[in-house]
C-alpha cells in the first residue's frame, strides 16, 4: 500500500509557514506500515492542484491533501478533487445544519463564505472534523482513494488517526492493529544505545525498535506493534519495553507524552517534596520548563537565575571565590533550598560563551542536586556546541540529574 | 522565472525530520522575485529521484536540489543529475585535493566514501561550499538549470545567497539587486497593522510591502526593494521605513537581527541601567529569554521565578493579599530591585490556567515596571489561548512593556 501526501497554501511555498503536517502525516504512515514516497507542496492554484492529485494518484493507491478546505474563495481543494473526478460540487444540506450549529454556538453572525465548507464532490463521503468547522472529504476514483483534512494541525491529526488510518488499513487489507511507545532516554549516544541492544533490534520484527533523536527531548526508542486486536499489541510491546528496560535501565526517563521536566515532578509529588531551582548560565530555562507542566505547582516552588556573580553571593549566599565550580554550585543549590524554602534544589552554573570564563572553557557546566538530610551531590561535564545549545543541554541535563538522584531515595 | 525546489532524503518522508530548508527556499525565491510553484519531497531513492527532477525541471527554468550530497552510498543526487543530463560522473582531482585538505585541517583519517563528493557529472560546475566538505552542482541542460547544494541548513544557505540566488537573477536577466528589512512590531494585530498602512501598502510597488506574522517574535513588515545596485536599493527602503514610522511609531521594536530582548538589553545598555526580572507564571522564561544574548551579563543581573506565594512574600517581600493584582506586580518588580540590586526590573503574575485562580479567569496577566527613582508602573491584559501560549505571550509583552518605558526616559 502507497499513499503520496499533497499539502496545499500559498504560504508553504512563500516560506511564511513551514509544512510540519507532511512530516507528521509521513510519520504516522510510516507507523501504519504504509509506504509514503511522494510528497508535494502546491500553492492555493486550481489548476496546478489539479495536476498534482492526478500525479499522485498515478503512483500510488491513496493521496492525503492537507488543507485549502477554509472557508475563503482561495480554498480551493474541494473544487480540485471534483475536477480529478468528474463530477460537480454538490451542497450537503446536513453540513449546512452543523456549520450553521457550529457558528450558532459560538453565538457569531455566519459568513456566507462558510456555506462553502458543505460543498462536497458529488459520490464523495465527508470526513467528520469534530473539533472545526472544515469537514473532510474521502473521494474514491477508479479503485483508489483521496482523503482531504484541514491544515489546521489538531483538526487535521484527529481525522487521520480516528478515520484516514483505519481506512487506509482497511483497504490494505491490514485487518491489524498497530500500537507504539517511545521510551525516551537521556544519558547516551544513538551509537552508544544501538551497541547496548544490538541484539534486540536485530532479533526483533514485531514489534520492530526504532531511534528517533529528538535533540534536548531525549532520544527515543520506539517499538512499533502489529496485533490482531489492541490488547495483542500492547501485550507484544510490553513484554519488548520489559527486556529492553532491563538492559537501558535508568536511562530510559520517560514514556510517550511524558517528559524529563513531567517525570521530575511526579518524582518530587510521590515523595511529598517541594522544589527549587538555582540557575546562572540558563537564565530561567529550567524553571520554564518545570513552569510549562500543568499542575507544577503543587511542587515546584521557583527558581532564582542568579545571573550575575554579586546576586550568586547576596541571594544564594555564595562564598566560591570561582562561580564555575563544586563549590559554588553546591552553594547554589543548598541557597535554593534555603531561599525558596524547598525539600529539594537542583542548580547549575557554567560557560555558555561566547567567552570563556575565569579560564575555563565555554561549555564547562557543573550541576548539583540538594536534597534535605543528604549531601550536596555535585558532578561536571563539557558540553560541546553554541551558546543556545549549551544552555538547553545544560537545562535537561541538570534535570536529568535530579531525576537519578530522586529515584536512588 | 520559475524555479522549483526538490528536498531529498528518506528521513523528511519518515517525518524524523522537518523539512524547514523548502521553506527557506521558497522565502528567498520569493523576496528575490522568481515564482515556485512546486515544492516536492522524495527519499534516496535514484529512480524517483531523477523522475522528480525531469518532471519539476519540464515545469520551470530552474530547480533547486536540496541534500543527498553527502558521502555516504544512499547519497545520491550526484548520480540522479548525471542520469538527467545523459552523462557519466567525473572525479574531479581538485576537489578530491580540497576534500583531503579539509579533513588534514581536522586532523581525521578521511574515509574513503568522502571521495564521492569529488564525483561531479560531467560538464557540470562546482558550487563552492566555504563551510562543509560536500560540494554543491549546477547542471545546465537545454537551456535550464539545476542546482544542487547539501542538506545542511547553515551550509545550504550560504551557497543559495552566494551564488544560486545570484545566478539566477542574472539568467533572468534581472540584473538589479534585491534588499529587503524586517520592521518587527508588537503591539497590534495583523489587520490593525494592515488598517494602520493601507495608504503605503496600496501606494508601494517599490519596495514592496509584506506582513509576516511570527508569533512570540512578532508581526513584521518587510519591505523588498530592487535597484541597480545596493546602495540605490538601501535608499528606497530609508525613505519608506521613515514613512512607515512615522506612522508606526512604538509600535516598531526591532529591524532585522535584532530581537526584542536584544533591543530591551542594549536601551538598558545605553542609559548605564542594570537590569532584573520577577517572574512567576512564566517561571523563568524572560530571564532565558534576555540570558540567550550574547553578553547579556553586563545588564542582566538575573531573574526571581516566584511560582509558590509564600517566595513572592519571602523572597520578593510581597504583602498584596491577591497574588494577581497591581499591587503585586508593582511589589514584585520593586522586590526584583532591592534583592537583584538593579537599576530597572520588570515583573509578571497571572493565571496561566489549566484552573482560573483568586476567582480571575485563565488569561489575566499584570505587568510591573520599576524603575529607579520613579513611580513603578503596572498594567493588565487579558491573553487568549492555551498555558504554553499565555505563558509566551506574557513573556515578550513584559518586555515590549519595559521597553516602551525605557524608551520613554
Amino acid at each position: 500500500m502507497k499513499c503520496n501526501v499533497l499539502a496545499i497554501g500559498t504560504e508553504l511555498l512563500l516560506g511564511q509557514i513551514v509544512d510540519t503536517n507532511s512530516a507528521w502525516l509521513g510519520e504516522q504512515l510510516a507507523l501504519a506500515g504504509i509506504d509514503s514516497y511522494d510528497h508535494r507542496k502546491v500553492g492555493d492554484n486550481l489548476g496546478r492542484m489539479v495536476t498534482a492529485l492526478s500525479d499522485l494518484l498515478d503512483e500510488a493507491q491513496a493521496v492525503i491533501v492537507c488543507g485549502g478546505l477554509g472557508p475563503t474563495p482561495d480554498d480551493v481543494t474541494r473544487e480540485a478533487i471534483a475536477e480529478v473526478m468528474g463530477v460537480p460540487l454538490v451542497r450537503r444540506e446536513e453540513l449546512v445544519a452543523q456549520i450553521a450549529a457550529m457558528f450558532g454556538m459560538r453565538d457569531r453572525d455566519m459568513p456566507a463564505n462558510n456555506l462553502r465548507q458543505a460543498d462536497i464532490p458529488e459520490g464523495a463521503r465527508v470526513i467528520p472534523n469534530a473539533l472545526g468547522t472544515a469537514p473532510g472529504v474521502m473521494a474514491e476514483i477508479a479503485g483508489k482513494v483521496i482523503y482531504a483534512v484541514p491544515g489546521v494541525p489538531y483538526e487535521m491529526q484527529a481525522m487521520i488517526k480516528d478515520f484516514v488510518i483505519p481506512d487506509l488499513l482497511e483497504r490494505a487489507g491490514m485487518r491489524s492493529v498497530i500500537v507504539s511507545r517511545s521510551l525516551k532516554t537521556w544519558g547516551t549516544s544513538e551509537s552508544g544505545l544501538a551497541e547496548m541492544i544490538a541484539t534486540q533490534v536485530d532479533a526483533q520484527s514485531n514489534p520492530s525498535i526504532a531511534f528517533l533523536a529528538r535533540g534536548i527531548e531525549g532520544l527515543y526508542v520506539r517499538l512499533t506493534a502489529k496485533a490482531a486486536n489492541e490488547s495483542d499489541a500492547r501485550a507484544l510491546i510490553e513484554t519488548e519495553e520489559t527486556e529492553l528496560r532491563a538492559i537501558l535501565g535508568d536511562l530510559i526517563f520517560a514514556v510517550d507524552d511524558e517528559t524529563m521536566e513531567s517525570v521530575v515532578l511526579k518524582a518530587c509529588a510521590e515523595r511529598g517534596w517541594s522544589l527549587g531551582v538555582a540557575e546562572s548560565l540558563t537564565g530561567g530555562l529550567i524553571g520554564a520548563r518545570l513552569a510549562n507542566v500543568p499542575g507544577a505547582s503543587a511542587t515546584f516552588r521557583g527558581s532564582i537565575a542568579s545571573y550575575a556573580t554579586e546576586v550568586k553571593r547576596s541571594v544564594l549566599g555564595v562564598t566560591a571565590s570561582s562561580v564555575v565550580s563544586a563549590e559554588c554550585v553546591a552553594q547554589m543549590a543548598e541557597g535554593a533550598q534555603r531561599v525558596l524554602g524547598c525539600d529539594a534544589a537542583v542548580a547549575v552554573t557554567g560557560v555558555a560563551g561566547p567567552d570563556e570564563q575565569e579560564g575555563q572553557p565555554v561549555g564547562t557546566v557543573w550541576f548539583g542536586v540538594a536534597v534535605a538530610g543528604h549531601a550536596t551531590e555535585t558532578v561536571s561535564t563539557r558540553l560541546p556546541g553554541d551558546r543556545e545549545r549549551i544552555r538547553q543541554f545544560s537545562t535537561i541535563s541538570a534535570l536529568n540529574l535530579l531525576r537519578l538522584r530522586l529515584n536512588s531515595f
